[in-house]
This record gives C-alpha cells, sequence and structure tokens, in this order.
C-alpha cells in the first residue's frame, strides 16, 4: 500500500487503513536501517505522528521542518521515497536527513539541534512579507529542545508576528537520556498529578513567548494525533501554537523501547577496529584517578564520547549539559579559571557551534581546556552536514591553541598523557575508529613530529592522522615496487609545526595529506611555511577541495574524493618521469 | 577619595561616603570616556551597583563576572585602577573590558554576550569540586539576556547543584532598545500594576529553572543596593538567587540619559572618513526600492550597522532580533528558501557565534543569503575580543560562499549592487570607514581582479580590502623613489580567485596584503595556488601574525604588527640588493 501511495489515496484513507500504513513504515524502517545503519528508535517514535501530520496538512504546500531530522524517516517514506528507500544513508541514495535537493517535501536541510523553530519562523516571516498563506510546522525533540536557539527563536515570536505551530515531540531523550530543567518541566507538564499539571500548565512558560501551549498527548495515538492536527490547523489561523505530545522512542520494537540510547543510532558499519573514545574514556579515568583537577564535560553524547564509565566513576566531576555546545564550552573555560583541568569532549561538526566561546572563551583567556574531537573527517553515512572536515581549517588560526592529531589510538594515549601536563588550550582530533598501530610510541613533545619512513629524499609525505598515514604507508608499498623511496612523517601536530623537521627536509616534493578541508587545513600551513623561502620546492596538497561532502563510505568517499594510496602514488609517479 | 582607596577604607565607609565616592567614580568616568571613547551610558548607570557590590561581598575572595563588560568601568575604578584610568582603551593601557591579566579583581574575560551566567556556573562548580566556599556572581543586562547561552546555561543550574547569584541590570537597553519577548516579561515583572506583577511573579519563568526570583529595585538606589545585596549574600548559603534590579542608562549624566543609544559608544576618533555603514544603508534602500525580495535582519545594532534608515522605511522588511546572532543566521537562511533576498549585517567579531550556522543553514543549502560584515580587521580600542580578524580565515574554508573585499566604499557600492542579482551565498567584508577613493569604478564582476598599477614584472603586490591598498599605495610612492615600480592589484575577491590573473603574473615576488590573520586568510589561498607550481616564486605574507591583537588605535595597531606601507616597503628593497 505504502510503495506508490500518493496524496490523494493518503488523504482519503480511514483510519483503519492509515494504522496499517503505520504498521507497514514501522517495518520499512526497522528493516532498512537494520541493513543500512541509520537512527532507528527515533524514527520509530514518530511513525504516527508523520502519517497524522501528512493525512491533516497539505505538503508541499504547507511546510515542515524537522529538528536535526532524526525523526524523517517516516515523512520521507509517505512521500514519494519508498521505493529508494533501500538506498538509505548509501552514497547517492536517500539521506538520512531532510534534504531539499531530495524532494520537495524536504523544506529545510537540517543536522546539528535547535534550528526548526528559528528556521519555521523564517519560512513564516518569507510566507507573511510574500502576501501568501500557508501553514509552517517545526517538530522538535525534547532533546534539542535544550539547544539555546530554541530561546532566541522564542524571544522573537512577537517581535517576528507571525504565525507558527511548534510540536515537541517528547520521549525523554536526546541520544541519552534528556537532562536539565526543560526537560523536568516538560515533564511536569506531562504529570499524572493533576493538580502539579494544572499549576505547570496555568503557568505556561510558552505562554510568555506569545504561543499558546496544547499538551499533553499521545503522540503514538493515530487517531487522537489526528484529531488534534485538525483542531491546531484552525487555531493556526490566528495563533502560534505549542503542541505537545509524548511518544514512546523505539515504538513498535521491543529491544528499541528497552534500549532507546543503544539504538538511537545504528551502525552500518564493521567494528573489527578500535573505536577512539574508548581510548578517551579508559585514559582520561586513569589520569583522574592520579589528578583531580580533571573534569569531563560533553553535551549530550557521553556514551558515544566513550565517557560512561568516567561519568560513572567521577559523577562529580563530570557534566552532560545536554545539547548546549557553546554552554558546554565556557564551563569549561570557567572552571579552567578556578585551577581546574576540563576535558570538553565533542564531534567534530558539533564542535562548529563553539567556534566563537573557542575564540574568546577558552584561547583569548589562554585556559587549559583540551578540546577532544571526535569523528573528526570524513564520517560517513550522515552526509553533509556531519562531515568533520572544517575542524583544522576554524581551529588553525585561532591563537594560543595547540592541535594535536595522533597517527593511532596508542598514540591518542600519548597525546592525552601529555595533555595532562599541558598548561594551555589543546585540541586533539581524532576519527571514529582506526586499525592499525604505526612505528614506536614514544613520549609526545609538544610541536615535535616523527620520521616513521626515511626515503631518497626527493619525496616527502608530511601525513597528518591516522587516516593519512595509513595511505601514506599504503602508497610506500605501492612505490617501493617501482624503487622510490618517499619519506612518511607523522606530522602529529598541526600547531605549532615541526620547524626543525621542516628544515631538514631536502625533498623537492612535500607532499601533505590529511582527512580535512583542503583550505585552511594542514596543507595550507605547510604551503604558508615554505612560501617565502626560496628552495624551489614544490608543494602539493592530498585534501578535500571544497565542496560539502555527500553520504557514503569512509573509504568509498575518501577515494573518490582523491585521498587514495593509487591517488597519492600516481602523483609521486608522474613526477619521476 | 576613590584614587587611594583600599577595601578597607571601602568598607568601613558611611552610606555618605559611599554616595560621594558614587559621584566620584561617575564624574571619572564621564570625563575619561569623553576624553578616551568607550562605554559610557551603561558604565554610569552601573556605579551604585558596583559601589553595593563592592561594599558588601569580599573580592576577589567572592567572584564577579560580567556579561558583555560594558558595565566594568565603576568596579575598575574601585579595584586599584583609579590612576591608570586615564589609559583607558589606549595601547598599553586600561582595558575597557574585564581582564584577568590586568587585574585580581577581574575574574572572566568577556566581550560578546550572554556568556557570564555559563561563567559563573562554572566558577561555582569548581568552587565545589574543590570543597571552598566563596559567592559567585552574575551581572547581565537585560540586552545580554535575550541571547541562546542563558537559556543553556539556566536549563543546567539544577544539574550542575550548585548556587551563583544572578544580577539582572535593566535599564531597558541592549545598544539599542532591548527587544523580545524576554524583555517584555522583564517588563511585566516591574509593573506598577500590583496585580499584573504579582501574576508575573507567581509564575516567574526564573523558578522554573531552580532560581530565586527577587525583583524589582531600584539599582541607582545605593542605601536599597546595600540592604538586598546583604540579604541575597544570606540567601546564597542555600539557593541561588536572581535580583532584579532596574536603572537608568546614562545616569547622572542628562544628556546620556535622553540619548542612551547614542551615548552607549563613544568613538574617540576622527570622523573625516566616510563609513561603510552609511554605504549600506543608502545602498539597501535602494535595492530594496526595485527588489521586493529584499529584507534585512540585524542582532541589536541597526544603528551601528547604518540600517535604521532602512528599518524606518521598510519596517515589513526589518528584523532585529535582539542579541541573537545565531538565530539572525537561520532567519536569513530559511526565508531565502522561499524567495526572498536576506541581508544580514553584523560586525565581524559577533559574526563568529554564527559558524555553524553559515556552514550548515546558509552554505550548505547554498541559498543567497548576503553576509554584510562590517568592522572586519583590527578594529581598535575594544581590544582582543573585538578584533575582526578571523573572518577570512574561519569563512573561506566554507564551500560555496563567494567572499569579496572592496576596496572602497565605492566598491563597496557596486559589490552590494552585483549582490542583488547573485544568487548564492555572499559575504562581503569591510572596515568600519575608509577615507579615499581608488581608480576607476567598474561593475563588479564575481571572481575577477583589478590591476591598479602596472609595475616592472618583478613585484606583485595583491591588496585585500582597503587598508590593503593604502599601503601598497603608499609602498609604492616610496619605492618610485627608488625607481622600483610593483605591480598593485586589488584582490577583491578572496574566493573565487582570480585565476586568470593570477596565472598572468610572471613576477618573482609576490606579497599579499591584508587586515586578517596570516593563518587561513587571503595570503594563505595565495600560497596554495602557488604551492604545487614549479614557478620557483617567493610570497611573502603581510598580515597578523599568531596572537591575539590587543587594544590601541588602529594605524597604531596595524604599524605594530608589522602590516605598514614602509614594512612592504622594505621587504621589497631589501630583496632589490
Amino acid at each position: 500500500m505504502l510503495e506508490n501511495i500518493t496524496r490523494a489515496q493518503l488523504k482519503s484513507m480511514t483510519l483503519k487503513e492509515l494504522l496499517a500504513l503505520s504498521e507497514e513504515i514501522r517495518e520499512k524502517i526497522t528493516s532498512t536501517v537494520l541493513e543500512n545503519g541509520g537512527h532507528l528508535s527515533s524514527n520509530l517514535g514518530a511513525v504516527e505522528l508523520s502519517v497524522a501530520l501528512n493525512f491533516v496538512f497539505d505538503f508541499p504546500h504547507d511546510k515542515l521542518v524537522f529538528d536535526v531530522g532524526h525523526q524523517c524517516y517516516a515523512h520521507k517514506l509517505l512521500t514519494g521515497r519508498y521505493k529508494a528507500f533501500n538506498t538509505l544513508r548509501k552514497k547517492g541514495g536517500i539521506s538520512g536527513f531532510p534534504k531539499r535537493e531530495e524532494s520537495e517535501f524536504d523544506f529545510y536541510n537540517v543536522g546539528h539541534a535547535g534550528t526548526s523553530v528559528s528556521a519555521a519562523l523564517g519560512i513564516a516571516k518569507a510566507r507573511d512579507i510574500k502576501g501568501e498563506n500557508f501553514n509552517v510546522i517545526a517538530l522538535i525533540g525534547d532533546g534539542s529542545f535544550n539547544n539555546g536557539l530554541i530561546y532566541e527563536a522564542f524571544n522573537s515570536l512577537r517581535l517576528l508576528n507571525t504565525r507558527i505551530l511548534l510540536i515537541i515531540n517528547d520521549n525523554g531523550m536526546s541520544i541519552a537520556p534528556t537532562v536539565g530543567s526543560m526537560h523536568e518541566y516538560l515533564q511536569l507538564l506531562s504529570e499524572n498529578d493533576e493538580r502539579k499539571q494544572k499549576n505547570a500548565r496555568n503557568s505556561s512558560i510558552f505562554g510568555r513567548f506569545g504561543f499558546a501551549y496544547d499538551g499533553v498527548y499521545d503522540g503514538n495515538d493515530l487517531e487522537k494525533m489526528i484529531c488534534k492536527l485538525q483542531e491546531v490547523k484552525e487555531r493556526l489561523k490566528t495563533e502560534s501554537v505549542i503542541l505537545h505530545v509524548v511518544t514512546k522512542k523505539g515504538k513498535g520494537y521491543s529491544f528499541c523501547e528497552e534500549n532507546p540510547e543503544m539504538t538511537h543510532g545504528i551502525s552500518g558499519g564493521n567494528s573489527a577496529e578500535t573505536e577512539y573514545s574508548q581510548v578517551l574514556g579508559s585514559t582520561l579515568i586513569n589520569l583522574a584517578e592520579k589528578d583531580e583537577r580533571i573534569v569531563a564535560v560533553t553535551a549530550a553524547m557521553t556514551s558515544s564520547l566513550g565517557l560512561s564509565e568516567f561519568f560513572g566513576r567521577y559523577p562529580e566531576r563530570s557534566v552532560d549539559v545536554g545539547i548546549c555546545e557553546e554552554h558546554a564550552t565556557i564551563l569549561c573555560a570557567s572552571m579552567a579559571t578556578q585551577g581546574l583541568k576540563p576535558y570538553y569532549a565533542v564531534y567534530s561538526t558539533f564542535l562548529q557551534r563553539s567556534y566563537d566561546e573557542i575564540v574568546i572563551d577558552i584561547c583569548s583567556q589562554n585556559l587549559p581546556v583540551t578540546l577532544c574531537v571526535d569523528r573528526a573527517g570524513v564520517s560517513g553515512a550522515d552526509g553533509e552536514t556531519h562531515q568533520g572536515v572544517f575542524d583544522l581549517s576554524f581551529l588553525s588560526s585561532v591563537p594560543n591553541l595547540t592541535i594535536a592529531v595522533p597517527k593511532d589510538v596508542k598514540e591518542f594515549e600519548n597525546m592525552l598523557l601529555f595533555s595532562a601536563d599541558f598548561n594551555a588550550p589543546l585540541a586533539i582530533r581524532y576519527p571514529r575508529s582506526g586499525r592499525n598501530l604505526y612505528g614506536s610510541h614514544d613520549k609526545i613533545v609538544c610541536g615535535k613530529w616523527e620520521k616513521l619512513l626515511s626515503g631518497d629524499g626527493k619525496y616527502a609525505v608530511l601525513a597528518c592522522g591516522e587516516r593519512a598515514i595509513t595511505l601514506a604507508y599504503k602508497a610506500a608499498e605501492i612505490l617501493s615496487e617501482k624503487n622510490i623511496r618517499p619519506t612518511v612523517i607523522n606530522a602529529r601536530f598541526v600547531k605549532p609545526l615541526d620547524r626543525d623537521m621542516l628544515d631538514g627536509l631536502n625533498d623537492k616534493f612535500i607532499i601533505t595529506v590529511e582527512d580535512n578541508a583542503l583550505i585552511g587545513g594542514f596543507g595550507s600551513l605547510i604551503n604558508g611555511y615554505f612560501a617565502d623561502k626560496n628552495g624551489g620546492k614544490i608543494i602539493k596538497n592530498f585534501a578535500y577541495s571544497d565542496k560539502f561532502i555527500p553520504q557514503g563510505g569512509v573509504s568509498e568517499l575518501m577515494e573518490d574524493l582523491g585521498l587514495s594510496a593509487d591517488a597519492l602514488a600516481d602523483y609521486i609517479i608522474e613526477n619521476e618521469n
């Protein structure tokens, strides 16, 4: 029924048919995600809500903005993407996130938390300016609702003098359970105790900002949702409404219902590699044992960042602030002013939210905060909004910041040991996982690189990070068959550069390799280093060219983007001839 | 009395003496700011509050965190900086903002809005972890209170399980009058109508987050403030408190009281130059006349950005969202999805807050939003937290973004005309003001540079932006006396580079000049351009080295940092010999 469903068919369905449709969607999501990886339990929870929204509203005339986008699968299946759905998260396939390029039923691209209310307001305001008439809906989970952007958007609702429907889908979870007072308030609104609930409603925070609040309803009750949305659609003609619904994360798939955090994101990949996050967790526990100043801060990703055990062991020295990356950064900076030694662990893509606070709060004050930048480099199936390929670029120009990139998990451990005594801002960036150990593992000295392979003196490969070093080794293997021996250097500090080693390089060709954007990254620092030296060197940068990187497998993407051992070897061979 | 006041003397003063002291402070602030420039009316409003805080609390044992820092002058005068106060905002002098390096009575460096509650919470949490015992106070104006960071911090108060005092100094102004629902709520709390006020208090938003709310009091009433703070100090032993006070911006200086926006910041500099902001305002009005899609968005700086008249003329197409840079960016992106043509005008330093939204919302969706980046380059007397020297670095690696830098105000106008038909993300960065017009003024073509002076073929100076071009012209003048003629190029697009022109440069020496950080800026793109070409070129970058730039005059700082016509000419002369 779902496969070829038209809007007209959907609109004319009976409740019974819609319920059957919901089951079909649920099955399709489950089977696809178990195969391809993706966000399972959040999407399962939003099935009935998505069916009801598509039944009641007139998309694409009306507009729907998702927050983060971990709830958009059912909407995709209902809007023409059933047949292609088996390509979910694959190269060239259906995106795991809303994507305007993919369908006219996707209205706003998302990936980072808290943007939906602002985006819905902008779309509604544009509608008003253009004198058009349609409904604008933002759908947000309670996890994203912690983000400061929500408050900024709320604050301007009356100012913008427009109308939107905001649906809070409250499942009590970000990826981890939702934390913070706003979450407690949402819970209060859902209280069984009628007196408490009434009290919370009468003094609705939302009313202060100009929203009419309506809740709490069971978002998995399809009939109820349809009635409610029809009613709210009428109210939208005159006012902005918050509809507060509660859904069960992982609904309909008992393993998910019981393990919502574990099944939030299902990885399609192999797990033969060691996760850098595990090394972070265990090393930080060891360090914290000896050093009482060490504290760990996360923004709603404690488990994925490898810090669950640390949090269990040192609850008084651990803070998960929810999806509040800016606040987390300032907490670290301010704790450091008091002599503590904070570690802020975060995915590269989400660190982008902290850019200003890294500049002003951490680095302009030269405070000893360590940024543990996980999922750096191409991150794969989540696509454009989640690739961690900009961190070296936006971090490298920040004064006072030291930037380290480990060659493997063991070196990552050594870098963490190094960080413990390092009394200034430090960022360590690493991919999700790695497989190999390279060379020996000496103590880390700030700004000192390591020569891994000695070459013939014509080609020096400066490789930054495990993925780059893997390529360099493989290229060296290919080249050895042609009797070409490049020097391979583990450029483990992007800042400061190892000037002694650079000065000693007599090779004509300097080749940089990194899992980061070309512009502003490691290679560009090397270009700058040699720019005014009249050495006649030729520098070739292997890095990502100036484009957003779509979804796909990590190796597949790297190869497509010109980061492969073959490309590296070919460049050298070409210059031999 | 103020000049040599000790903590002990202050603590033993009578109310009458303290009142006299306040007057002395007010006079000192006024006379100094009229001489040196600085933030006048916000500081005048906070005199009694600062005296009371210093009388009641035990600094530096207790800690005080300012938000933004436009209210810190009285605190500085009370804590050992009277004698040096005539150096306020001067090179090497007293900072206009709290600065830890300057005094043990400055606890946290600030400059951008909304950080104080997070910082106070971090300091308080560190205190708890270390088992120490002191009071932590955050002082915030109602303007900063709009920022999303506040919500993120509020949300984690209970989570952190700590105690702070938050003083909201409500003067109804950011720099412009404060906007938004939170401001309306603060006003409601100050209502004369007792029923309304009581209703607002009973349902205090702040209570939901775990603060005990106490207000509203006259913050200019010294006696009242002392009593209140003494009372609150007791309460702080068991709970977190919000103390809501109302002060008069510009208090005690009638011109300021009547013109708080105009006197928020007093410029110490000359005004013989043309402000780029004026050009923005008038050009955008002309464009908007013909193009109904054009909308303008600001974050609390409408007047300083030159957009007051635009806002008056097109109120329905203008939005000032308050100090909410992230939200402003998403509003622009989302309005653009509906076919509008948004211009987001913002200071370079504050654009840092929007980095993630520029990447994800504007550029990954390739939407035609124009960023008008004012106060780019060294901005002068506000110091480290306000220099606009990172924008080229953090923007240049963002895919899909075109970056333009006008050579003068007339070219800025032409770039705005260009922007009107440009259907992709665009950033135009410019300093506050300029004096000269350079060369002819042709129509702007994307990625095309302009040759201003033709040289001998040995030295090509690629100058980016008016300040760089001014230096290049002056250097050319110096060099002409030695019969050296460099080519001078107006590199008006940082992205895309003018590859045709670059390919045509046969000069051995390529010299880049820009009013931006060296790392990741214009020069680094040029280094990258030539890196793998075996042309034996020597490239010299004139830009700011990897350090935070302190306060000082613009020209003075540029010269100190090696950006001067002499340095440029000297480099060339050295290479001649």
